[in-house]
């Protein structure tokens, strides 16, 4: 009977295993470290697809391959009901981060989302700018979901009768250990399709993963010079003679600025828009924006896509139109050629081949209220649900391109991405506009292949105006948003000349800005990113626990609470904001030795420390053999061929290294090998003094350093 | 040349003709008044299916039939991307209501909803205990999809190009009347299934489409008359010594008490539940509850339906429960018959035949965080959306159905419902508790085919204490639910004696409770509803407006704002329940006169008016010709067989007609005849002296009226 019994147990533990394996997907290496699996019948239009992105082959051969970072086995994939279910494994210790631009957490473990493209409501809940459905584990993997649907994520969540390590059942009537949240060793996720393709990225490192990541989408990218300088936004009515009073009052005052973004009033009529000028406000486009260039001054233009009946474009492109109009306006299809081409034409003959050098692209996000309804149709026969998933994808493809086609290269803002978006030269933004919400977007900007300005428009007082400042100066653009405020640097006299010195020092910088995205670009490495992608932040679990106080040990804490409110900012910075209101804060420092940005002084390492920098400082830190090269405080981002002089700064008592990059700043003749990475070295001589040596420059690429010199900025006596 | 465009257009015209036509959906006239389409392939599964609804075939003849409210034309219905489409046309003025169980709005037009059973969290955005998805118009007629999956609802916010009135495009730069949300002209819906059977009920009024929808799922709950008396819900872990005690403190105190409600702690584990008695707190359940049932209280039972591993049916039910746990607890699927036997078994063995006489169902709702996932699987093939949107249906049918194969009346709680649940004696409740909003909800539980009840838990202060009693003596359910705080109706001794004097009032207007539910049974007229279902309070447009002042002219005012406040309590009574911290508040009142229900004095007719009742009175008003019978206030509910006098009121100078419904009280012989409605006229004599009178009881009827006495509430000079 037992052994009746036992062989039926088997019999049932085969056919288990069998019908597990049948829903097991199939892994293909298509990269190395990158395996893609097809389940069911994936859909024809997809994140790739919207967005066209390439995987960067040199850069992936480059990485290396990796292990496959699961058992197969593990992964199951159905098509049920006409959706596909999806579910990964997940170990006990494991935490995973991503799923689009949060504002609130980081750690997404415990978490239900549903990833849909939309404006961020306050609530992390899978609503967001760029959800992208892309996730990394602590455990040195990514896995990403290419599909346009609203795909609902249980991420570590539900629970399974099937489990391997199930949760025990306790009574809540007395059992104090009771918990509503029993543990979960999966993540599941729901498709409304039937069929997606999924990749699993490699590590071995998070980062490793999130690099794959970028990099199969094409890699980041890289921005014109003048776009890492910094940004005004004018009043929505401005006039022309109102920017160049603008430009001339920053000229004057000694402020830098590299372009100005004009706001609907540009148009003749917006919300919906005409896509031209505002015959009133803007008489003389093209003579304007030539005087403005030759200010040192660059346009950016906001539009948002939706089509006024008094645009000159309104009537040829309604066939291409969906069903739905945003307010009255219509919505053009743009996975149609002929949809693309007139609309377009029109933003490059009246603003591109005039000298326009970028949009801010709105409301191509939500809210439900306003955009398109997911009962409309569209003339491609996509669906209403794929279009709200890629439109931001779309509008930034297809306006890159554009410039793309005159070479030269654009910076804007955009309001929606996702998957695939990695290489569109946009950054996001919205108008949540909460200090502390902003700089964990920005910390999670690092896991969804967006980049996202803390951009600062108006402020209670000169101090969180600074505070604000402060950050932006250290994040993908430096912009004031003065479109309805009105306000400029220099609006809180208290804090003028601190505010001065903030933007002077993001010029200063901005040779390791423009090295730090040839990274994101070259290499996949976000240029502002988590801590958790940070070697040394989170130890494993084999680290030492030195005590159960969670400030002494900052390596348990990073696995147990949030670390929202730091970020990295190029290879060598840590970047700490104040809030207004702080006169001190904590700082977590990853294991190695930490070194403070503006004085080179050793801050510790390993632990956390509270630093009070006073109002005129953000606390930045700098990794031990860090190189930052730095260049004259100029007031616009140096032209095509301008040499700049090079101070190289070393900080700490490694030897540093470091890999600046070059090129004409302003076209896409990189692609075809125009630039160079230039090697920096600092090492003592005989083991005894600093000495700095920057590579030659290569013969026949654009080479636009002056004098070099290096400042060691740790002193001996300072070192441990 | 004109000709040949006029033959061209006209050729357009009938093409586009056709193709509309192929879309829209074809009608039958199933009952009187009530017309079925079926879209697609409608899946077999679906919110009547699951709650097995059946037509109350009499009354539905009874009422007759109506004009097709539509055009139908103007309907369209398609299947694209195996999903259902849907669009019903809205009028300028059209409101809607409906929708669900929400608890901060009434009107529905402007919004958009994602209907999908959960706990209420803060926001009206579909996800609620009762998302029924049924729409009642201002216009007179009722739309119902018949689908269990989560039905995406655009109430008059979507904007198409082809609308026949749409917005016109404005310039936002400049112009004054730019509206972010543009005008739309209808309600267009997404069911993600391929197909749905969908429903419209006809007029004429807004409550004879509430009417037919009601009648159409089976007519109203009709309770016991227990139920209708007061309930005390007590602390979790209380012992069957403490149930005793609670009842003869009542019972001492002279506080009016029907049945008592056990909190987890009745159960030997619970969250999962093991669906037998804790031997330690209850040793001798059957003992215990003939006890109790001896003091004339009766138990109500709270449980979840999730299995815990230690419960006696844990084992056989294994097979027949999804894919997740919650809790660690198993889900019965109880689509399977298998399932149901032997979950009901249990509770019919342990509970039901030792006299328990109902349940409290709870977490049938959400959260996500709590119940299965999306991407859980049922051994029936049922999807888990499916599962969600039917599980209250589900448990609410089969429980009820034990009870009835008893031929025995329950009345309890549970915390989902959804479309079909009309009959099922359950009223609906959740954590919510703001006292505001859960008038609101009770506003809205007319429109949804629910019960809600607006319970009493904890107070801040014997004020609220006391405003929360009288409103809630006013709804459904009398209950004071203390599972956490242990409240009871004495605990704010300052305002004892009005909350015995307000739980005493329940008891007497007993008679006409229970005639207004077999009201909701027979005639399917809400007992507690909005006030937009009255005549008379929301005018059609053809109003006279005599001021644009809101607070002169209500008429005007319901169209435009929110009216959340107050309610219909039976056919002749409008409560406008006092809010802790307020002196005086506004009612409005509909056309005709409206009397005080404590003094019979005139208070005014189509008019806002502002009432100071002081703490000790809830403001209720009795329409013209208003009766209002009345029985002793007893401290139970009349016992089967038992005889009360009847002290019948009437309000107003027009003669009033009543009918007084009667049965045994307890069990469904009313099915088969065994009741009668018996005729309360009350009129002048010779046009001098009120005089009442009532029909002689139905020979051979179950009679419960003892002696009858009028009271004229209204004196002749007071008339005007």
């Amino acid at each position: 009977m037992t052994k009746l019994t036992n062989a039926l147990f088997f019999l049932l533990f085969i056919s288990l295993a069998l019908s597990v394996n049948a829903q097991a997907p199939v892994w293909t290496e298509i990269e190395p470290g990158i395996w893609k699996a097809a389940v069911g019948e994936p859909e024809t239009y997809d994140l790739l697809e919207a967005s066209g992105s390439e995987p960067g082959k040199e850069a992936l051969a480059a990485m290396g391959t990796a292990e496959f970072p699961f058992s197969e086995r593990e992964i199951s994939a159905e098509i049920i009901d006409g959706k596909t279910y999806l579910r990964f494994p997940l170990e006990k210790k494991e935490q995973i981060y991503g799923f689009g631009l949060h504002f609130q957490t980081v750690q997404q473990r415990g978490r239900i989302l549903r990833l849909h493209v939309d404006h961020y409501d306050g609530e992390d809940n899978g609503r967001t700018h760029a959800p992208t459905p892309f996730y990394v584990s602590s455990r040195g993997y990514g896995v990403f979901i290419n599909s346009a649907r609203y795909i609902d994520v249980y991420a570590g969540t539900a629970v399974r009768k099937e489990s391997k390590n199930p949760p025990v059942a306790r009574d809540r009537n007395t059992d104090e250990n009771w918990t509503p949240r029993p543990y979960s060793d999966a993540v599941e996720m729901l498709v409304p399709a039937e069929g997606a393709e999924i990749y699993v990225f490699g590590g071995p490192g998070s980062l490793d993963a999130v690099r794959r990541f970028n990099l199969f989408n094409g890699g980041g990218c890289l921005p014109p010079r003048w776009g890492l300088g910094f940004t005004q936004r004018v009043h929505r009515l401005s006039t022309a003679e109102d920017v160049k009073k603008e430009a001339d009052a920053f000229a004057r005052k000694g402020y830098p600025l590299d372009f100005i973004g004009l706001e609907p009033g540009w148009q003749s009529k917006s919300y919906p828009g005409t896509f031209e000028w505002d015959k009133g406000r803007f008489p003389e486009p093209g003579e304007f924006v030539m005087d403005m260039l030759e200010k040192g001054i660059r346009l950016n233009l906001w539009i948002n896509p939706y089509v006024s009946p008094a645009s000159p474009i309104a009537d040829s492109i309604a066939r291409y139109t969906g069903s739905h109009t945003v307010w009255a306006g219509t919505v053009p299809d743009f996975t149609i050629p002929e949809a693309r081409r007139i609309f377009f034409s029109q933003l490059k003959k009246d603003q591109a081949d005039i000298g326009v050098s970028g949009y801010k692209i709105d409301e191509v996000d939500g809210y439900d209220k306003w955009l398109w309804p997911d009962v409309a149709t569209f003339p491609s026969g996509h669906t209403a649900e794929q279009m709200r998933q890629t439109y931001g994808l779309l509008m930034q493809r297809y306006s890159t391109e554009m410039f793309r086609q005159r070479n030269t290269r654009t910076f804007g803002l955009v309001r929606a991405s996702n998957g695939g978006g990695v290489r569109f030269p946009y950054v996001l933004y919205n108008d949540y506009y909460d200090h502390r919400d902003f700089i964990t977007a920005l910390i999670n900007s690092s896991f969804a292949g967006v980049l996202w300005t803390p951009e600062v428009r108006a402020s209670e007082t000169g101090e969180e105006w600074l505070r604000r400042i402060q950050s932006v100066v250290f994040s993908p653009m430096a912009m004031i948003n003065a479109w309805s405020s009105g306000t400029q640097p220099w609006s809180f006299p208290g804090v003028a000349p601190a505010v001065k010195e903030m933007a002077l020092l993001r010029m200063r910088m901005m040779p390791y800005w423009y090295s730090e995205f040839a990274k994101y670009h070259f290499q996949g490495i976000p240029p502002f990113r988590a801590m958790n992608l940070e070697e040394g932040f989170a130890a494993g679990p084999e680290s030492v626990v030195q005590s159960s106080s969670l400030e002494e040990n900052p390596y348990e804490e990073a696995f147990t609470r949030e670390v929202k409110d730091q970020y990295m900012a190029g290879e060598y910075l840590l970047v700490a904001p104040m809030f207004a209101g702080e006169k001190s804060r904590k700082v977590i420092l990853p294991r190695g030795k930490w070194y403070d940005f503006y004085t080179g002084e050793y801050v510790g390492g390993g632990e956390v420390i509270t630093v009070s920098p006073g109002l005129d400082k953000i606390p930045v830190f700098v990794k031990d053999g860090g190189i930052i090269p730095l260049m004259p405080p100029l007031l616009h981002a140096p032209a095509q061929g301008e040499k700049t002089d090079l101070e190289i700064r070393h900080y700490g008592e490694k030897p540093g290294r470091y890999m600046l990059y070059d090129d004409d700043g302003v076209s896409y003749d990189y692609e075809r090998g125009e630039y160079s990475f230039r090697e920096i070295i600092v090492e003592k001589n005989n083991g005894k003094e600093w000495e700095g040596r920057i590579s030659a420059a290569e013969a026949g690429k654009p080479n636009t350093v002056g004098k070099v010199s290096f400042t060691f900025m740790t002193e001996d006596d300072e070192l441990r």
